[in-house]
């Protein structure tokens, strides 16, 4: 199966604007795609970004992983990692370099299953399951109004669990807010929080305990990154399990996670990860440490993936999504969702709909 | 002091081929430069690669980094350079951010200088310096007959200390190669050995401890950087210092390393750092702990960085330098650098000498 060539495309997609304390303002997505042709197939990739650093993740696409891979082995998709990995070592090592090995390796998994005509679950050798989801509230500017009507929306879909945004300056206004969604939802809904790294551990530890009154199924990404022992401390401290993941660019890092006991829900986004091989792996690392995953935002490909996780808890849904450029949108039934079942990754992007929106 | 706007350019430099344990072959490099106006006065910046992923520092640089500048108060270097780190967070941390955001703080760092009219040693709080140079022979499939004939061009510019490749299959070779390093520079002359990560830290162990007896100044990433604990092992049980920095593309980075006890040197390299402003943070971090210091590549900008720790031991000389690029390449003096005394950085390419290699 030699990789015959792969052509990439930029678009730039509006999203209603929305923010959040570690990302701040919004307002697009960057998705780049990826068609990997191999002798006579195609396999399809992508990536995305919150709407800064897609013009290099799509040259680093074009300038150095498509001449790396063409001419290649398709089947040999490990392989084809490490290599781009140490290929991109001195520039790399998780970062930006990720989110472009994940277009490729996704493409490549694709391939794969477009070849053996299996989808990407069994591929990954899992059987199908339904995984609950939840109704991803991302906005922290939104004001409680409209906050409520979302939750109310999240709810009428069916949605076990819902997940609301805090950081606000004033901590009383981030458990009104919380207190508000827990009074809407009731006590048989899942309620999480996330807090995109607002705060320092202590500060993290100190608003995280304030808010328990609410009953929280996670808290999710209470500090930054970089805070591992910041993160095993609440992990110990704190009574809600704490939620890891997006911002994770490698196994590596991950392991670390583990290792240090940052973690009780390990969260995918075979993106940001570094791909489905990257993921996948983090899954594993998880699944022996005795971990609950969870995924985010990529709910077609984590439908997948997380059934390849020995005890997958709940699976992200974006109150924005890919939706209106898919020709499949992923169906939601009785809050749960389940894994394609056409060959590969089933993820095909709507051309006609995306054409308007592409700039490179 | 306004930022008015802001160039780049992008080139790729052919480089006599040569190669490590770590990044493979390398022909060429990739230099991105940055020139940024303000106000009438112009600071340069740049970054580079080892011929891999310039083009999406350029992309990064071009797309996200200048709009993001531009019109912003081109004093409040930290500010920006937090402004950048949080910009890029979602596809940054490190990796490939750092290169392109270390471009645009270095030009900020110059503009300072420029408009001050003092050297850039002097904005950093610091004295200037005479530091110790070391040879740095970069290639390991070198031939043991021309690895010798380098040592000897080092000797001859008088430079107290070489360095030499690591990380060959079979350990016979290493040790034939640095005990024949050793044998023609004399004791009198320091000798470090750079694996670039070949090994697991058990293996970096067992074969580090093989090649002490030639007696060894210091031992340079003997594993993979997230691998820190390995580096703390190999710190704790070996009797050569343990140096590290050119991997590390964040100040959280170095904080870390510094807080396992996992390296004697810490060494910066002000672009893959994240920048003039990381690598100062780096040489705080070292200080506070009481560790030596040393530069990576970037030799004129690190003669200037390296004034501002309080033990710096080495500046690198590489085997392959700008100097054919620069209008002032910097001057060995008895083995010594200092850093130059024109206003900002002084460091300027020869536009005229680059030009042929322009690509974009």
């Amino acid at each position: 199966m030699k990789i015959d060539r792969i052509e990439t495309a930029y678009y730039r997609l509006p999203l209603e604007p929305f923010g959040d304390a570690g990302h701040g303002a919004i307002d697009s997505e960057e998705l780049i795609t990826v068609k990997l042709h191999s002798e006579g197939l195609v396999g399809h990739g992508y990536s995305y970004t919150i709407g800064r650093g897609g013009r290099a993740v799509k040259a680093l696409l074009d300038h150095d992983i498509v001449p790396l891979l063409e001419g290649r082995d398709a089947e040999d998709i490990e392989g084809l990692w490490d290599l781009m990995w140490q290929r991109l070592l001195y520039v790399g090592r998780g970062g930006l370099a990720s989110f472009a090995i994940a277009a490729a390796d996704i493409a490549l998994w694709d391939l794969r299953g477009v070849r053996e005509g299996r989808p990407l679950y069994a591929l990954l050798g899992a059987g199908a399951r339904e995984i609950p989801a939840y109704g991803s509230g991302v906005d922290l500017p939104k004001p409680l109004d409209e906050l409520l009507k979302q939750t109310e929306g999240f709810l009428e879909r069916g949605f076990p669990g819902v997940k609301v945004k805090v950081g606000r300056e004033d901590p009383k206004e981030d458990e009104k807010r919380v207190g508000a969604v827990r009074e809407l939802a009731g006590d048989g809904v899942d309620l999480m929080i996330d807090a995109n790294m607002a705060w320092g551990a202590e500060e993290a530890l100190e608003r995280g305990r304030r808010m328990e009154e609410f009953g929280l199924y996670w808290y999710e990404e209470p500090t930054i990154p970089e805070d591992v022992a910041g993160h095993s401390r609440l992990a110990r401290e704190m009574a809600t399990p704490i939620a890891v993941g997006e911002s994770l660019h490698s196994p590596h890092e991950f392991r670390r996670y583990v290792e240090e006991k940052a973690l009780h829900v390990l969260q995918i986004d075979p993106v940001t990860n570094g791909g489905i091989t990257a993921s996948l792996a983090a899954l594993k690392t998880a699944d022996e440490a005795g971990l609950k995953t969870s995924s985010h935002y990529t709910d077609e490909l984590s439908a997948h993936l997380l059934c390849a996780s020995k005890e997958p808890i709940y699976l992200e849904k974006h109150a924005f999504a890919l939706d209106p450029y898919l020709e499949e949108p992923q169906k939601v039934t009785n809050g749960r969702v389940r894994p394609t079942e056409s060959p590969g990754t089933g993820l095909r992007f709507d051309e006609r709909a995306l054409d308007p929106h592409r700039v490179a």
